[in-house]
């Protein structure tokens, strides 16, 4: 830690920050400067409480030089987080593993029917929304448990796994009865006793970074479930907010490459959050598999057109086995793999 | 609302938008341009399902007349929301009401010393954190009720009404309970079961706007606050995520007026966490109401440097009653005044 | 376009409006709501002046349907531009061309070396500035004509074609004298009086999409140097500012796929200012020909840790070789193909 | 300067870092910490090529303890500068200016009718542009020279001093022959070549902050101007893009007290540009004003219905009226007030 001195501090400003640091049981190391002086504290054990010394006369700023998280950061642990569901995807283990399915669920016909397509294109694990975060109190709010259960029999039927979102302390203890992977949503991000929760869930986490929030946010987020004794964790990449309304939001692939190196998590992108637009989902979705994301979540609804929730950026289910088929190469072309589809033989019995 | 069709769309597309409006029930009127049609929609009484047709062949976008919000809406009521509390302070009446207190309850000596201070310079609102929402899972996460106790102490000798923050459903129950105010934070803004719950709290909620909030998305979070019956919000501007890093986030003032023009709900300014730096606070503060603010939120500390959060942010007693001095004056010159103090023999019984 | 009326304006208001439209010599089509009355403009031949419009009583806002820009859109010309360069290098024709070189030109050795090995490797288009505009008044400027000569040295021996930035009129015309390709930096993008000075240079024109810019500004300043003449413009996304420092731009990729729809100019992409760091190059380099853009424009320097600018962010040679590879079969797999590279019997008298 | 390592840098990596500083001349300082290393450079005489050792194997970042810019910083000169022009008016010397005045110049009445209108109301200095920078090709572009001349004849006849944008060099020249400051506005403020030649032009500068320019850009693009000896610049915020559109730009008024924080120049607010909004100038007008400006820049038309541009954001003469009022009282608050009329006498020989 750094602490940096106006430059009209005084001696006694200097001396006082310096005897603060001893008091606090680190060495302090002053450096003057042409302009101010810098004051290195030297034994940082992540315990140091800043505040105390910010607020002092004479001082500029901080300059954190270690991360604030701890169990996220790969200089905590540098092997990479591997997430194993029971229908054998591996999430972060080096192959490309695939999310697909509806924006909401809505009804018995459209979730399984949509399943089995999204299972021949070589999706592993349905997404779909029981319990939908809606800006306007006005919109359709999802189907609730009834919504879970239909994922339970999509689920039986195909051997998908299984992710849904969970938006409160109830919602969340009932998708993680049902589902394979309880998603928090960017709005829920920094909603840090719902991240407690979903710590002690006891099911895979996926983690999507809120529409403001730096990769450090994100890794801190990250942190509040592990340090419940969770160590499932999926990041998801979905877009930040933008000055430019050309997407709903600014895809930063950027992320992807930036996570890997400072965590050990894996991360997934979601382009159909991530550009709104159906157009852009395929480009948007080959690149992330280019930047090396770990997976894709990508809405896709057997009838866009009469989607209840976001059908102008859902595929139509060709396009989404074209785009399965762009990603494999893609992948082979970066030296990893699509994750292996489940076998049509699977099902029935696969979510016992 | 209006749905612009692509250059390209054929006469087919056009026409299917056209019955798809109608079949809903409302008027189609189609206009043509040199570059592309668009197509009126007339009679939306606000129920309209846009994503139906946001996704038909050939559509480009749909840009909406209407507000999506109602209730918080002037044009669904003209005359100004005015909150009152037990104490006799009003929000929204046109005159400056003032928060303020330390970011932390910290122990009873720091809570109820700093009270009387407040006091005795003009606030009538104590400010102070029970429950801390922290990015960090490892930072100092509040008293809890403990904290509550004190504030309701507090407010029992000096007959400062109470704000404070609730961070989850059993906070905000438990908050609601010794609190006037209930306060839901900037990264909550989003969390629509904890909004829905402040809704049925019976108590005057503050509401702040969260890092990455559009105007338009704090107002429809206040709507759904009002649509469980609640009337009684405090909007609260105190920065959004900006580029540049001069200051902890950009503090948007433009939207007081802008908040104002569309709705009737008062709105207030935090400009201790809209900049993050003690000096910056007593200008922004001036600023603020200048712009036409129903009221700030400030923090105070009485010996900030010793602060176990924000101590950088946080105003010394005698700063705060300098401020309190320059606004009154600023008020007059826009014609409103300060809400006036609580009279000295308050306190005590004035909590009951 | 439409003409938003506020929710209460008075019938006069709208008939002023309506009236307005007239005289100008439009046809104006109100269409009433519940809120709002909207007015649709009819018949815009793009000379609209919607100032007029939107000063009047009673009016809330200005909707356009229409684009402001003519002749860079699709809707003016369906089919894409082709840029093609002295050394038959094609931008815009379905393949992915590369330019690649040293962030300045610091001296014949640096620049000829590291052309030749860029050559082998499969760029076909040698970057180098020698007029550098930067921040602080007190950083290395550039070398000026001294460095357009040594790029044309460069040139003749290895073949390369040469793009170097101009920043302002000055340089634009020795620029011009000297390249291929005439740079237009991020700074400059919305300096008209230079673009103008471009669409008349007579040599295509690199257009870098500036900080803050919009898609829509960025087509609005190719349209200044096309209004002046000169089709030939290409696009280059390089990253717009962030909230998040964690790179120093934030490229959006998804400019790539908005603008191939929008525009039929060409459009690559810089993962070197985009990321500012050499170790996020590779990751997003692959990412960009993967979202479908026509070249790259990558920092490759023979030495980075002695580089006078930008060493952070150069690539080694070597890097630069192995991106190569992987970008060939990126492109295979959604059916492009690299530009073929420079016969290595080529230069000498190529750049005659 | 301190180099921050990354956590797996080799003790080589350290040596040679420390081998690299000592060679360039500087004393280096390691600080081993539990996660990582830092390096202190001590002795930094703001010539330190930071680039070299941020190239360099094994660091993580570099981070800067002084301020990259030098004449311009409060470090470099504590006294306010104070900007005269012959008129008298004085621009940093703790009184607050007004610069008004339509967009453009359209016409010798409506120049010099709406000039005596502002000097009534106590402008004393008119703003009006000749030379206009507009995103699109097609819009007015302003009347140039002619303009300048009309802007001449109002000085003369009302004593006002005159601000107008220059926009290229040529435009610049004569700008300089015409004008008391020369405007450069914000897509200029990184045109380097522009702000050079400002710096020889021998008239003071209002230089405007880039939409997305940070406090330290804009301080470090006046430092060019600086740099070439001339020390009469004032300083503009003017709003900067942002993710919301309530308002067409974000005006960042907390900017005000860093700059003045940070430098000895006076700063201004523009809240015409600043917000695009005719209802919202005089609240933010009145705010900026409350957080210490030195003067305001707004636009004012006699008919802004039928303005060539900028019309919606115009104040009408009577509203300025009005304005100036407040802030009067506004200034008197704060213990400052506003510049002194032009003497109605004053005038015709004004100019000379």
């Amino acid at each position: 830690m750094l602490v940096v001195m106006r430059h009209d501090a005084t001696e006694q400003d200097i001396e006082s920050v310096v005897a603060t640091i001893r008091e606090m049981g680190y060495e302090a190391r002053p450096m003057p400067g042409k302009q101010r002086t810098a004051i290195g504290l030297v034994g940082n054990d992540g315990k140091v409480n800043a505040d105390r010394i910010e607020a002092q006369s004479g001082v500029l700023e901080i300059i954190h030089v270690s991360q604030p998280y701890k169990q996220v950061s790969r200089e905590w642990r540098d092997e990479a987080t591997v997430v194993t569901l029971d229908n054998g995807t591996q999430i972060g283990a080096g192959e490309v593993s695939v999310m697909a399915g509806p924006c909401s669920v809505e009804g018995e016909a459209q979730i399984i029917g949509i399943a089995h397509r999204l299972r021949d294109h070589g999706a592993t694990i349905l997404r779909g929304g029981a319990f939908k975060p809606r800006t306007s109190p006005y919109s359709f709010q999802g189907m609730g448990e009834a919504g879970l259960k239909l994922l339970a029999r999509a689920r039986e039927e195909t051997g998908l796994a299984i992710v849904t979102e969970a938006i409160d302390s109830e919602s969340l203890d009932l998708v993680a009865q049902y589902a394979d992977i309880v998603q928090i949503g960017a709005r829920n991000m920094q909603n840090f006793s719902l991240l407690r929760r979903a710590g002690r869930a006891g099911k895979p986490v996926l983690l999507k970074r809120g529409m403001a929030a730096t990769v450090k946010d994100l890794l801190l987020s990250a942190e509040y479930i592990l340090a419940e004794g969770n160590p499932n964790v999926i990041l998801c990449e979905r877009g930040v907010r933008s000055f430019d309304t050309h997407t709903r939001n600014l895809l930063d692939l950027t992320a992807i490459p930036v996570v890997k190196s400072l965590s050990h998590l894996p991360i997934i992108a979601d382009p159909s959050h991530g550009t709104g637009l159906r157009a852009k989902v395929i480009p948007m979705a080959r690149a992330a598999v280019a930047a090396g994301a770990d997976g894709l979540m990508i809405e896709v609804h057997p009838d866009p057109e009469r989607a209840m929730s976001d059908g102008a950026q859902s595929l139509y289910p060709d396009q989404f086995g074209e785009l399965m088929e762009q990603i494999a190469v893609i992948a082979t072309a970066i030296g990893t793999r699509m994750v292996p589809p489940v076998a049509a033989g699977q099902g029935a019995g696969a979510a016992g």
